[in-house]
């Protein structure tokens, strides 16, 4: 492996990153932004601007690196199909991406493999949604099968008027939508997997995820389960990421219901569940993508401390610059904060805040708080 | 503070790595690059090119920037002070880095605060030489008063030939030179202080230095002492940095002789001992450098292991390409690789390795296995 080039769809913060895990290795990495002032693109020296569903860009991408990666799912797999038809080397590959950006394909790929997964029907119409109710009972959450991330693409239906009403935005927006029960979810986990292409494999022990709306607002490491359950979870990790083919990061979200592990839904890219790995474990996601998608031997993925929390800066309508800021919150001992240079919309993730310690609650709060200054004003979630 | 930019004069690797410690906080830092393709410079967004002892590229700098600081001590310290009487902001100032960068007035005004250093003599002539050999016997060492670093810059005299010689390349070179006599050192500690523009302080725990024909070739963390003097070397870091008026890091360099610690020499920058602090440590000297330049909190020097090691990947005639071999040091477990992607000639750092553990063989064997297949050789050295 001599100076291979990375070429990266997207320039967002999990490029950006990825461009700072790259640094000290030295590793040449190319972006293929959709805008100059995407957070990747600001801090990188060889960026390529152009849209990441258009095959002139991605071509372009391709013809100048040995291996293409992704920031990023909002790609057109047609696309990303011809490109390896083509002799470019997609890692992950198009079958992966394909199979990670389709919540039906996941559950036909997997329930087959015997991952369990919520009971769920594809929808059409407020008919179909109807009658999964007359199975199930209302409430029932409809999700998009493409496209849906940070809380978009999913609806709580409570009665038939709202299946109407979601069904009509759904049409218009032109999605295919599926229905499952409203889960009593106890918790959410996230597994993070690495992969090489050759089958060498490392899995991240399990994290606990505080979600908010849809929203992930918090990370906790490790996950407050059972040994057995954080067994199970990497055992499914492992089952997952081979039965799709995995190269590089494969984030595997998952939920706790009535004890048991129930698939939520897969990323084949570095994950916001798995950025406390840059501080708390002995090597990040980030360069593990890398070694990943390079076939280099992938690095311990294992906790340097007890534990660790990472709280996500999520834009209020004060926050306003950050960098106001940043010297109050790096008055918060053991902070490690991360700020993506994004403009701070509300709702939106702008930074992250990972500490690193020995007592959950006490890492816990410190992350909160310093992303709390840094948010200027509260986010909310659980305590 | 907000936004505030920051300028660095140089851009070698300290700058590279300083660099990648301002990215994750958004910190916005400009360089000033002897050469298009310095170590920095490669992987900067806002590079100035132009000579470092250049009045007119460092007022371009500090014109551009809130605080102008270094990567290296080749400057002119008039050039400084103009700039300083105009209103611009270097941290550290012109008098610490007077200082810092002329070993004779170090010791002058350090041995006045009472550190203790190695009796020495200023040399004008091979007669000088002989004058202080007669009172401390040969050998003796004989040492630029600016300007040495890595090897160069030191001879060591055994005779009046010896002194003959050196002191007439030492006139052709336009030299200042004192003498000292030989120490017999039994190790060599390094302590990275960082602080703050308002007598904020934080010092790291003393490192031991393994040093090769003047060149520093491991550092392990902690170093090797009793208590009481890992706590005299501290005690003697704070001291010297506040005699210094240090902002920023000051690296301060000491030789355990006798089972006394006497001063070596100093670096107001980061320093290569320190580097080990990126995975080590809860902050690394490098973001301590940025937050002490920018007046925010220090952060916690601790180490988060028992032990550390580093090896510096050092250029032989056989180095070529290190990423050549990028797949089979990270084919070692827990190698942290910093490639500073430098042209690899023989006996210059290119990288370093560091590894994080609970044992201090096993960790130094790893760092200097990845570290010696990266510079495709033995490097030498005690074991």
């Amino acid at each position: 492996v001599t100076h291979v080039r990375v070429g990266m769809v997207g320039a967002g913060q999990l490029a950006r990153m990825t461009y700072e895990a790259a640094g000290p290795l030295a590793i040449p990495m190319r972006l293929l932004a959709a805008r100059e002032d995407d957070s990747a693109a600001k801090i990188a020296t060889d960026v390529l601007i152009g849209p990441p569903d258009a095959e002139s860009a991605l071509r372009r991408l391709a013809e100048g690196v040995d291996v293409v990666t992704f920031d990023h799912e909002l790609v057109d797999l047609g696309i990303l199909e011809r490109l390896e038809a083509d002799g470019h080397t997609l890692r992950p590959s198009a079958r992966t991406l394909g199979v990670a950006t389709d919540k039906r394909a996941q559950r036909d790929v997997l329930g087959g493999a015997g991952v369990a997964i919520a009971p769920s029907a594809d929808v059409d119409s407020a008919e179909d949604v109807r009658a999964v109710a007359s199975e199930h009972g209302w409430p029932l959450v409809v999700k998009a099968v493409r496209g849906g991330y940070d809380g978009r693409g999913v609806w709580t239906v409570g009665s038939e008027d709202d299946a109407v009403a979601v069904m009509e935005d759904a049409a218009q927006a032109g999605l295919r939508l599926f229905a499952e029960p409203l889960l009593d979810i106890e918790r959410e986990l996230a597994v993070i997997v690495a992969s090489g292409p050759s089958g060498q494999r490392v899995v991240y022990p399990p994290v606990e995820t505080i979600q908010v709306e849809g929203i992930c607002h918090e990370v906790l490491a490790p996950a407050r389960v059972s040994r057995e359950l954080a067994d199970e979870a990497v055992r499914l990790g492992e089952l997952i990421a081979r039965t799709v083919g995995s190269v590089g990061i494969l984030a595997i979200e998952l939920f706790v219901v009535d004890g048991r592990l129930l698939l939520n839904e897969l990323a084949a890219r570095p994950h916001n569940s798995g950025h406390l790995t840059i501080e708390a474990a002995v090597t990040s996601q980030f360069e593990n993508h890398l070694r990943g998608v390079l076939d280099m031997t992938l690095g311990d993925p294992s906790l340097i401390a007890p534990v660790a929390a990472m709280a996500n800066i999520i834009g209020t309508p004060d926050t306003g610059d950050p960098h106001h800021r940043l010297a109050d919150a790096l008055a918060v001992r053991g902070a490690h904060i991360h700020l993506y240079d994004k403009e701070p919309r509300p709702g939106r993730k702008i930074g992250h805040v990972t500490v690193v310690g020995g007592g959950l609650g006490d890492v816990r709060e410190r992350a909160r708080s310093a992303a709390q200054i840094l948010a200027g004003g509260p986010m909310g979630g659980p305590r």
